[in-house]
């Protein structure tokens, strides 16, 4: 193998593929990138079983061929480069590779590439479902995390993908609260069977994605993985299997009182508790009010937190308040990260009555909903 | 005690005074900040009983008076809150402080401020040395990576601090390398004796002064103890006992062979050699050539690193050089450290032979010395 490319490209895609790499698998071939010779291009590729990235970055070939080099070493190096150009050379009956850049030039020890695990490619059975690169970053932000972060369910470790009449759902839950983000999936009218793909995988597209672009979403044929394919990547990662909660039931039908706030003086008021609530189980109670009755007649929304041994805070903002007064206690670092991810000037809050989930959702025309389990305290 | 102050002031006062504050110690309060009113202003103190950090901020003073609070429960609220005016009560016969802000009010529990250990101020008997901020901060950036992190050798963990005949220099070092920074102090011809600072505390110091401005540096007339002083910051530190090497022995008088290299070219050397040094000690081979007897002529400067199951890399640059032939081995890191703070563009590398210590320095006016002592490897 013989190829020159840009060190730019090379770090680019060298940071891409890394986050896949396995430094502490039984499998030392895992702790290696795969570099390979692909029609005209340098092929980069890393996986830890779970998910796999290839990267294809522009590059001369002048001689076929492939190998694999550890991970890190090769990207300290690549990393320390000046810009410019990179001849990297395979000796043939050699797994080792010589880096060559202006003034430097390196040998790094390689493993032999027919022990590297297959990634598969682009090749399902299934049409493929084409998504926005940056509708699909913001839809995993608004979802992953609200999903189970311990492995005690797996199938909340997951997000629920489903495809069906024009429209792509995102749904992810733990125990305590849900997040559903629906989008228009316009002229897709194949149906297809829903899918649970794990969180983390999720979040590592949604890190290497570029910000515009189409995405091709795919199911290998046996239902086992699901590919994500652009043009200069590819990642694939194993499905979870079993029966994810009904989100359907879970979703409150209904409300008596709304409350409308800003979304900045919300997280800021979040943010202002947070340090009281969290020695007592993160307990935070919201007060919603009207204020009729009372002699300036504006609605508000009060947050209270009491920790025993710091103090107590108490923080109100204003609210456009539809509905009765309403009290109920919410861990307050559900609220933070959901206030945290949405975008809108306002959000608004729907409750019903103390026991029963209330609802955080942005004031847009994008379909997100956010259920918080209330708490309970005992009085 | 009452007062107003700006969520600005308030909140950077307490980012300087916060690294003070020890959350480890068997001496609860040293987890809490003391508050006290200071000649109308607000005097935030912290101190881990081996430096101690007073910042006083601007504030409306409507009662004097003082309490401390937790830290880290006090940060938390004061960053959460929105900029403006910040209200701090304290009642008459309680140590809880009273925050109030637009839409919030929290009670925090506080402690007997008479409990919280004295930080000394200004008054030593001896004359204050006056040093420019930026200066100082530059000095300490250029000698405390040099001073040993582990404690076999106390006073290998300070730094050197000498000022006499209109001059202040600086001087950190390990077992293997020196730092020494001299800088000019006109019309400062007061005698003093030399004190060693923990490196440390040096580095806290360049972390919170301002930029510009004057900093009083005092030793404390029991000798134990030095206070730097600016307008608004006082940083307390002991000073360390002990006889610090002698400097001037240990720095080469003469050499034979001259390097002069580019700066950032010598320093991206380093980082592309360096993850092959890594397994072997850092053994990293430097080799100086006038480039007499080569075709092209030109000197260089080479630097190979092999490690056993890695690799290796040989990496060239351009050098201006003096004297014959040379080559010695280095620590690679000892190298990197030196080269990521200095500014100038070009360094001088200067060696006599592969067994005496090599000296590297800027080539500028300011006078810096480091002197890396070589490596030897069983031939």
């Amino acid at each position: 193998m013989k190829i020159t490319c840009k060190q730019q490209d090379l770090s680019r895609g060298l940071s891409i593929v890394s986050h896949a790499v396995s430094s502490r698998s039984t499998l030392p071939i895992l702790a290696n990138i795969l570099l390979s010779t692909d029609q005209g291009r340098l092929k980069l590729s890393a996986t830890n079983l779970e998910i796999g990235i290839n990267c294809l970055i522009d590059a001369e070939v002048l001689e076929d061929g492939s190998t694999t080099v550890p991970a890190k070493t090769f990207t300290d190096l690549v990393n320390s480069l000046r810009q410019g150009q990179v001849e990297l050379t395979v000796a043939e009956e050699s797994h080792d590779v010589n880096v060559k850049s202006t003034g430097s030039n390196a040998n790094i020890k390689g493993m032999d590439p027919s022990e590297f695990p297959l990634i598969p490619s682009a090749e399902g059975d299934e049409e493929p479902i084409i998504l926005e690169a940056g509708l699909l970053k913001e839809m995993i932000s608004q979802v992953v995390f609200a999903a189970a972060d311990d492995d005690s369910r797996p199938v909340l470790t997951g997000v629920l993908v489903e495809v069906a009449n024009e429209e792509t759902s995102f749904a992810a839950a733990d125990a305590f609260r849900l997040a559903l983000r629906v989008a228009p999936l316009p002229g897709h009218t194949a149906s297809h069977n829903s899918i649970l793909i794990p969180a983390r995988t999720l979040s590592e597209l949604a890190r290497i994605l570029p910000s515009d672009g189409a995405v091709q979403m795919v199911v290998t044929p046996n239902r086992s993985q699901v590919l994500f394919h652009t043009e200069h990547i590819d990642l694939v990662s194993r499905l979870i299997e079993g029966t994810f909660p009904n989100i359907k039931a879970a979703i409150p039908k209904e409300h008596t009182t709304r409350a409308v706030v800003e979304t900045k003086e919300f997280a800021a008021a979040v943010k202002t508790v947070t340090p009281f609530a969290r020695d007592s189980s993160n307990i935070t109670r919201i007060k919603i009010s009207s204020g009729q009755g009372d002699e300036a007649g504006a609605g508000s929304l009060t947050l209270e937190a009491t920790a025993e041994d710091i103090g107590n805070n108490i923080t109100t903002i204003n609210a456009a308040v539809d509905g009765p007064d309403q009290e109920i206690i919410f861990n307050v670092r559900y609220l933070g990260e959901v206030l945290g991810i949405l975008d809108t000037p306002e959000v608004a809050l729907e409750v019903t009555s103390a026991a029963r989930p209330g609802v955080v959702k942005p004031v847009s025309a994008a379909e997100y909903i956010y259920v918080i389990m209330p708490m309970s305290t005992n009085r």
